[in-house]
């Protein structure tokens, strides 16, 4: 295995300890339990919103942690859900009497445990909302999920609903947009190889040489389909018509697009993508009025992409536009 | 070779393709020659920065093209420099009358290339000055480069240089700047694999399953040794001890540390060499004011990481903190 760590237990505490070292102009590091916050959280009156899930999918979720984004984000180890104590912990941190919307991702361990979370919350008199996201139209009912897994919308609703709790809308407003964006998010993924998970030193599964996996999980979980690795443009294809047909997104519509890397799949390689999407789209009629190219939702050193399309209106695409200043995304701030 | 490229003739003007239509708001791509272009250039009264090399470092250095960075970039096919013509075209569409600026990466082929470029604009009545950075202290006499290659502090220089031009300082002051940041920033890299050049098909060069090359050029020229993989701790002293050593850096020094993926490598893994760089440092009586942590002169899907620290003075870290927005690069605006 080779891997820029030290011991491969310590991988997480470690990459938090550096996050610290990083930005403590934006965010602070708890321990016991491991939280990363905002750092003048809680804002006072203002929504707080959490989310969380295993490690390994940087800068997702704890590089969103900032003004216009993620008030509190739960780090598991890697590929592993948070604990109900650090989502409580992150709750309670970020409560500044306005309530606490929970984004969750569809995996069986991260709802079950932000369940309990917000249940320990409610028993503290905090009010939260909880909105599952469960985007990914590659496969229903997978190795760690019950339904649809959840994917790239995670990072939209994040952004778009950070934006909406600046402008101090109330938690159930929060909420319903949260899950409009979900409701308009389709996404699908591809890997060109395995990531390694530390603990694990070797391959998560295995892909031949000319092998790709479409419809791969963030955790390398079994897609749609494995078959021989092919150009960019049928690949695009594989991935885009069915995120266009699921929701179905119509001609005319206008969408923000987002093309991910899952970590080791460097830019000149997205921009190839993005330009063959670029094309799909305008041959369904479909308009790219945003877009978001880059390592946002990652697995590990995975080679591979990901495709997440959001049907777009002129509420979410302001909020979109909104001053954001996280590690991971900032602009306009 | 497992890439998202269609033809692997087609990948710099494909990727190209995929700029220009994501980013119309910031800047346009010109053809025959391939310049990236700043979308309001020329801006009148304003110093023109213009840089370029080869493609596969993504997103140095079309991705730096934008208000408060460089104001052109001409992108070579991979790993290969741009011809003077680019460099010309490039120089002739930014030149808002206050001259240009070349900022140039210390490759043979570049520099001469660069130095045709200045020759024939000046027939054309356009000033230019030109600062060549060779930052890397790995090697001196490379594969490719007469002295020392320029690899992390390219970056750090089109921000600072940037931000001056946006205040309309005068071309010999902003390229006397140039000269300072490049005085004062010095950089090494390292590899865990090799990346694959799509023309080639094949890796540049091989590495053992447990070998890693330190002091790798990003075109992943030969280091300065090739060794047993080891932990991160014992990598970033391997790397950082020859940066501070060599300028030197000295106890009370206040620096820019620049953490920067070679392209395959996740943010997780960045994060853990960050916490170690900041107790090195730290070690060392030198304050990190500023950080940039991320893909930002990336050798295609290389995994490895290059550590860059620039000594920081009042002006610099003013420079650095002035808003920029390029696809590569944002804040504050």
């Amino acid at each position: 295995m080779k891997k820029l760590i030290n011991d491969p237990a310590d991988v997480v505490k470690e990459a938090l300890q550096g996050v610290a070292a990083a930005h403590p102009d934006r965010l602070r590091v708890m321990t016991d339990p491991n939280v990363i916050v905002r750092a003048d959280a809680p804002v006072q009156g203002k929504v707080g919103l959490v989310s969380g899930g295993g490690s390994g999918h940087e800068p997702m979720h704890g590089g969103f942690v900032g003004m216009g984004m993620l008030d509190a984000a739960c780090p598991g180890e890697v590929f592993t859900s948070p604990t109900p104590d650090q989502m409580l912990a992150a709750t309670k941190a970020v409560n500044g009497g306005a309530g606490v919307l929970h984004i969750v991702k569809n995996y069986t361990g991260d709802v079950l445990n932000f369940e309990m979370a917000a249940d320990l919350a409610g028993e503290e008199k905090i009010e939260v909302e909880a909105v599952v996201i469960d985007d990914d139209v590659a496969v229903t009912d997978s190795l760690y999920t019950a339904g649809r897994r959840g994917v790239g919308t995670t990072v939209l609703a994040e952004k778009i609903c950070g934006a909406a709790a600046e402008q101090r809308r109330p938690l159930a407003e929060v909420a319903e947009l949260c899950r409009k964006v979900n409701a308009g998010g389709r996404s699908m993924g591809m890997a060109l190889t395995s990531c390694i998970v530390p603990a694990a030193g070797k391959p998560t599964f295995e892909l031949g040489a000319a092998e790709m996996e479409i419809g791969i999980g963030i955790h390398g979980e079994p897609g749609r389909e494995r078959r021989q690795i092919a150009p960019a443009r049928e690949i695009v294809e594989m991935l885009a018509a069915p995120i266009v047909d699921d929701l179905p997104f119509r001609p005319g519509d206008r969408v923000l697009a987002f093309v991910n890397s899952m970590g080791g799949t460097p830019l000149i390689e997205l921009y190839v993508v993005y330009n063959e999407l670029h094309r799909f789209l305008a041959g369904r009629g479909i308009e790219i009025a945003r877009n978001l190219i880059g390592p946002y939702i990652t697995s590990l050193e995975m080679q591979g992409c990901s495709i997440t399309l959001l049907k777009l209106d002129d509420e979410l695409t302001a909020l979109w536009d909104a001053p954001v200043n996280t590690p991971g995304m900032r602009w306009g701030a």
